[in-house]
């Protein structure tokens, strides 16, 4: 039966045994806050070609068609390029662009989220998908703060090619670090719940039939492959040369949009992920000191073991705390 | 009794009748969330002065200390001067650079984030500040990327004079932002929920006694006191001058970290958020399109009322939906 009705990728179907209990429902949970994620980063792709290098209706069109025969491939870049194509019967034009900007959700995209902060995994790419899709549902205070708080400086505009080049590694770089949040994500849980699910299963499956199918899941399926222990794909050796010569277009893409005063939030959310993920020594070791000065909460140290204490208002000398 | 151990601003004691049921400790949750940014936002801060303008701890304390004097004045600028300025009495040196950079959290900030997503009042920047605070907990990882995926470019160092001033300003912008992120979710439950919460008694009891106590709250209790309706501080007349000047100096901030490599996601968080709050239109019209492609989810039209399905795979005529 599963033959019969499942999509097919290299003639083998996408469903799998994945592991115990209810691994399936959360493994399904987690697919759709990853594909709230790419599709709010396409959002934004669509955002800036339009205002800051010009794009066309039809130019974006044959931008996503062609991303869709590149390492972009993927099903939402194929839809995507679809409606760019689509004609309103009602009004003449395009289609898309007589559609009302307040996006709606079923809630998958949300309960990843929340799930991911009570488990401690940070998530911010779909976090900030979230976000923004609730920020479009505030369209009366919106439209209030367009004539309050208008743009300081006007949008430069950018050669069109030298932006989509960048913007086509842009959106591989943080469909990356989205795939690599929501997998680490599943990583942690199946560890905390023993669901044993199998991350190589899971990349293989989500090739087809699935709405964050992408080419880029070969490549994601072998990381877990060669290491089936893998936390986090930011550290597969395989996605390494990737990760590294496309962050580069994802920080101009970043720039630009700070500039231009159009929110780019997934896109800046994924590189600074990236960004803190990186980094040996983040400055929480200050918001570890604030926490001990006004609330009493202790701190560790780098350079020895143990809970300490200090009276910061007093200038005193730090005590081991009673715990020690 | 209140007056006995209330702190006091001007001769009025910092308590208050807030309203109706639960809202006190709800105002409370929220009041750690704000901090929770604040935290985040000082420590990017911190990150940024050290890593791109030189400071030392002992600049640092003075820089602190000298904005605590300006319109920055609150509690956690002031124990951050004093942080810098703590000696190790175990090892020498600021006690400060000694402190593992693994902050913990006792939930609130992690609360007030859900239950957000919940009502659907978007509060990025306090998101941003739990992620950062999970990110700086996976620190085996980030020390195995911080070798695996080095910069691939050296830092610009900037002339420290330019990057303080700069730094004042995207401080007190995204200070602001952060406090209209948590009242608007304030304003929000408290209609969903008839507490009848005055938001002007909120930010007059925070100006004393409490983390977040800060002048800003001054101007901020005036927004409400000159409209209690008021949904979102960010379109209060009376801050209007401050947000405009100060945004520049943020976006200078953002741009200069994601160049630098340094994650600064609640500054950029903070930023995003403003600019989307401002923008009439944003592309979640392409999001509702791509629903409504691969689940039928429909979506609405700019310009008339009703509820439209598309059949985008079949370039068919938009149908009215059953509903309507």
């Amino acid at each position: 039966l599963f033959d019969a009705v499942a999509a097919k990728v290299d003639q083998q179907p996408c469903v799998a045994f994945l592991g115990n209990g209810s691994v399936g429902h959360y493994v399904k949970m987690v697919h759709n806050g990853i594909e709230y994620a790419l599709m709010q980063l396409i959002a934004e792709s669509y955002d800036l070609m339009k205002q800051v290098a010009g794009l066309s209706n039809k130019r974006l069109r044959e931008t996503y068609d062609r991303w869709n025969r590149g390492p972009l491939k993927s099903f939402l870049i194929e839809i995507t390029a679809e409606i760019f194509r689509q004609q309103d019967k009602i009004d003449g034009g395009e289609l898309v662009d007589k559609i009302l900007d307040s996006a709606q959700q079923k809630g998958t995209g949300k309960w990843t989220s929340q799930h991911a902060m009570d488990v401690g995994m940070p998530v911010p790419s779909i976090d900030s998908a979230v976000t923004m899709r609730q920020m479009s549902g505030l369209r009366d205070q919106r439209l209030e703060a367009s004539k309050s708080l208008p743009l300081t400086f006007s949008i430069s505009r950018i050669e069109p090619d030298v932006f989509v080049g960048h913007m086509e590694h842009a959106l591989l770089f943080s469909f990356i670090v989205s795939f690599a949040q929501g997998m680490s994500l599943l990583a942690e849980v199946s560890r905390e719940k023993n669901y044993s699910l199998n991350l190589q299963s899971c990349a293989k499956i989500w090739r087809g039939g699935c709405i964050i199918r992408a080419a880029l899941l070969e490549e994601i399926r072998n990381a877990f492959r060669d290491d089936p222990s893998l936390k986090n794909l930011l550290n597969a050796p395989n996605l390494r040369e990737r990760i590294l010569e496309s962050q580069e277009s994802c920080r101009w893409i970043v720039k630009t949009a700070v500039e231009s005063g159009i929110p780019a939030m997934t896109f800046s959310s994924s590189l600074a992920y990236f960004d803190a993920f990186r980094t040996a020594r983040l400055p929480l070791n200050l918001v570890q000191a604030q926490r001990d000065y006004f609330g009493s909460h202790t701190y560790q140290r780098l350079d020895q073991e143990g809970v300490f204490h200090t009276d910061w208002a007093q200038k005193a000398i730090p005590a081991r705390s009673a715990s020690e």
